[in-house]
């Protein structure tokens, strides 16, 4: 596949973790990439973490955008190394097309990296639907798990954020891939969020176990009948209020919610910038409000959280947003870190292959 | 059912439109009610239409919310009549209980007066349930409506309010019932925000046709061949930039996406508490900001929209939320006698009932 592969820098130890990072993944790639890849090095140097960042993608690209960086006073333990990557998906190609045509891009490449073991995550701010059809064919699935899934985190009143699992990979979910969700959703949000007993809902119509469509009310019973922490029901009025810390969904209920989410935000925008332009005064009150409300909103804006998981493959991939900051490559980059070290893959395997043998299905 | 009708004042002519007020209904009743009521009427006798309210309900509550109301120098022209009914449908009762145990209840009499053809429409700010599926068995469906619908309006950054239809009414639709609430909520687009080609959209989890679940496709095959002005998939941030001025879902995701648009100014202020909380500095920035941020977002509260259409009933009915200001029930009132008047109901039984058939078809 014609790669070059360099290895600059690195301090090779038993321990390492690497994590390849699609470094043409986002809109502003490399540069965003480079950046925040350096500053994630950083604080594992400080930490005392052994990683290693592989960069996947354009070689000259990416050393120009390394040289505009500076790597500290002393370059021992900030280790990465490049792997050259011809192709680019973008964000319009078509995800089954970009894995048929484009065998080396960054973003095949990477995770090729990662299946054949050399990377122990992959990180990426490019196509979501292409880095998780990818992802599942190459990787492949963690025993036990039917649909790999995309959740997401979402701000709620309450100290911690939401998690919505599915967030759009998959549609026309049975209830079998909804409990699967939760159990992996709730692992995710023990291991990484630290939350010992997390709140699993389901997304609903109502609170009643009686209401909503055939598929809710199977996995309702499932999830009753499960290992998780099963709150009920929770309605669309729950998430943002925090009353579940795990909320299951089909991928399709997910991924709108989720994008009408991210939407109010601009929304909000329109119309205070409407309400500015209609006098002087309302102008000034809106410009000494801005700081204000650029506070309280904070975690309204999904960059902040760098990153979601492609949970259920056999491999950790964190997929952040096409305008990923360098902050939030930073933030994907340690969320790898972090799901690689506390072995959260293990943990669903185990979740999902209990020792015993379910009384209800005969295993063929 | 122990009716004790009596007239008040009337001023029975022909072409006079009668409506039902459901005076038990919503939360602050029969107060709120009444109130609003009184105030539809005198916007009547200012614009000289020939108008009547049916107050529904506990004869000795409504006369005595009555008698602290100014009803005007004069009374001719605002007229009113009062219906007894006994019991009161809560907001906990189920609606199947409440349409079989308490027929003489505010709700189930004033949609029996609409069957009767005493009254032209039926308001109420009751229990959403109870009010659809007592209408739906009570006054049945328009010829050509598989399923009654619910629309709602969500405030969007351009000059009009979008519809979304179905808005909880009904989960699990097929594609046919897609279409159906496509048509029923562009006729209603049209005559009641006078807009001339009501944009439809299929709310969607991508704009490409072949994105979705199976009953979204089949859909969007059917919206494509109709007579719509159909504009393809939106998503869901599409909603609140206005991207289309009817969107179609099914009832689960459409009370999910409403439900959770609901809970987002509840979100905002308790951010904007907690701001105010961490100093004496903020508190007052906040206390400063108040009546802006009242002002930019007014829309955003439901209450002010008063009233959403219960569609494809072979009747008239507004539906409130239980917290409807006197205002929301006015406006809802007002809406009532619109909807009577510009004839909606006839306009899609004549849309779901072509009087050609297909050209697809071979013409016999």
């Amino acid at each position: 596949m014609g790669l070059a592969t360099e290895v600059i820098t690195t301090n090779q130890t038993s321990n390492v973790i690497r994590i390849a990072l699609d470094a043409m993944g986002g809109d502003f790639a490399p540069q965003n990439e480079v950046q925040g890849a350096i500053a994630a090095l950083k604080h594992f140097r400080h930490v005392g973490a052994n990683v290693e960042i592989v960069f996947v993608g354009k070689e000259k690209d990416i050393r120009s955008a390394l040289a505009q960086q500076d790597t500290g006073q002393e370059s021992s333990g900030v280790n990465y190394s490049i792997v050259h990557a011809d192709e680019v998906v973008t964000m319009d190609d078509d995800p089954t097309q970009a894995f048929r045509k484009k065998r080396n891009s960054s973003l095949f490449q990477g995770i090729q990296q990662h299946a054949n073991g050399y990377v122990n995550a992959f990180v990426s701010a490019g196509n979501t639907g292409a880095v998780m059809s990818t992802a599942t064919l190459v990787l492949g699935r963690i025993k036990g798990v039917s649909r790999p899934t995309i959740g997401t985190f979402l701000p709620t009143t309450g100290k911690l954020p939401v998690l919505l699992v599915d967030a759009g990979a998959n549609v026309d979910s049975k209830a079998k891939h909804l409990y699967e969700f939760g159990v992996m959703g709730s692992i995710y949000c023990r291991q990484i969020l630290n939350v010992e007993h997390p709140r699993v809902g389901l997304l609903n119509v109502g609170e009643e176990p009686t209401k909503g469509t055939e598929v809710a009310l199977q996995a309702h019973e499932l999830l009753s009948n499960g290992v998780l922490n099963f709150v009920g029901n929770v309605e669309g009025r729950d998430i943002l209020i925090g009353a579940a810390d795990v909320v299951v969904c089909d991928g399709f209920v997910g991924n709108i919610v989720l994008k009408f989410a991210e939407s109010f935000l601009g929304f909000l925008k329109t119309r205070f910038r409407a309400f500015a332009d209609k006098s002087l005064l309302n102008k000034l009150l809106m410009a000494a409000m801005k700081p204000v409300l650029s506070k309280a909103l904070k975690d309204m804006d999904y960059q902040e959280y760098g990153g979601v998981p492609l949970l259920g493959v056999n491999g950790v991939v964190i997929i952040g947003h096409g305008k990923s900051t360098p902050l939030a490559i930073k933030n994907m980059i340690l969320r790898a870190e972090e799901v690689v070290r506390k072995e959260v893959n293990k943990s669903i395997e185990n979740a999902l292959n209990p020792p015993t043998i379910s009384t209800k299905e005969p295993q063929s």
